[in-house]
């Protein structure tokens, strides 16, 4: 009798293509479904691997991380190429590694990293335009700055979330965000311990609503304190954000 | 009456949805098609813009170099606004700037900078997947330097270009070939006086037969003095070139 093992691996995608990273009834277009597919090819099983958690359509990943459990006899180097060989060249699998029996790409996260970027001119960002969200607003990035550091801690981000229904905890905790303008690009890196659906694109939204003086720094913390999404700022696009790493 | 002037302007694309840079009859789908068609929006008039040089279909530029002549009002600020306002997001100009009146960006270019970019592993670069050929054989980038320095200098290069007449001269001067391996990356960069139809890409596949130990770094000596294609090594995928830099 063979030996089912746990294996944990880091996925790095393209997401432009994509409906997202989650299997969906509708759609056999998502990351998930074209990774469980080359497992079935591999192991002419049908296995389930978990994810760390959803990216939205078109968002990308270079640290996604999901596991799965196969009793395989490939070790982690010919896994690792096997999907390489079969997978659209918009996803790699950069990593496999043997994990504990026990271990849980979502269940044990412990902190994410993302970083959602601005093109902030009106020349186009040619080679990089499906990765950065293009925006020739003039920005206030010590503003910005100021605004962001009310939402570092933790805090009830339901003002900052798309989730309609209240029956889980909307609490979070983010441990730094950091923002940084080089040449026409200004990128927020979002670290903590999770992330809601949408809230990083909504508190991008609001920093530039504060980044256009639309609303000051200070105000922040009112918007916290409200728990109303409609107080917050606009959803930005996907394209704009990359989830960069899951820690364990 | 207006004062028609010159002016030379720097173009960034990639080229991976285009049928290379140059105007054709059957085909819309050009560089210079897409430019002049803002032209022709933005003064009116039918407009006919000089390249440096032809790229090939799916060919990228950073530093593409056309002039045009032109009585608009714009100033080269508003005209660099205007371009990228209407072209599509894969095409960009970075740079508009008055000329001497008798400037010609192709009669006048004294030498071109190019890069071919392999990406040599068997997990796929995914975010730079257009830009670079994706090459998994191990390759000896020492015998690839030890073949191009034989190449450097003032060459007949007929043997490495794809040119079926042989009116007009096929002498060439490459200044230099800088290779180097960064990580998984392995690029060449070319400087010379100009190059022929494919010869880049017929270059870097022999240097490439070279990398492999199918042909030993001095037979590219007899290779040259052949003048014959079929002694060179295969043209490479022009998704791997990139045009940097066009010097007056």
């Amino acid at each position: 009798m063979k030996t089912i093992k746990n294996y944990k691996m880091i996925i790095e995608y393209d997401g432009t293509r994509y409906n997202g990273w989650q299997k969906q009834g509708n759609s056999e277009n998502t990351i998930q479904q074209k990774i469980e597919d080359v497992l079935f090819k591999m192991t002419e099983k049908a296995i389930e691997i978990n994810g760390s958690g959803r990216t939205d359509a078109g968002t990308h990943a270079l640290g996604q991380t999901a596991n799965f459990h196969t009793d395989s006899e490939m070790n982690c180097d010919e896994m690792v190429k096997y999907f390489n060989k079969y997978l659209p060249k918009d996803i790699a699998v950069t990593d496999i590694q043997e994990a504990d029996n026990r271990f849980h790409a979502r269940l044990n996260a412990k902190g994410k990293k993302y970083i959602y970027r601005i093109w902030n001119s009106s020349v186009h960002n040619v080679f990089e335009r499906n990765y950065l969200f293009s925006y020739d607003n003039e920005l206030d990035v010590d503003a910005m700055k100021k605004a962001a550091s009310f939402l570092v801690g933790q805090h009830d981000f339901k003002a900052f979330s798309s989730i309609k229904k209240n029956k889980k905890s909307t609490v979070r905790e983010i441990y730094s965000i950091d923002i940084s303008k080089k040449g026409d690009e200004i990128s927020f890196l979002f670290y903590g311990n999770g992330f809601l659906y949408n809230m990083i694109r909504i508190i991008v939204g609001t920093l530039i609503d504060v980044g256009e003086g639309k609303i000051q720094p200070e105000s922040i913390n009112g918007i916290l304190e409200s728990c109303s999404r409609e107080n917050a700022g606009k959803t930005m696009p996907s394209c704009g954000l990359t989830l960069l790493e899951v820690l364990y």
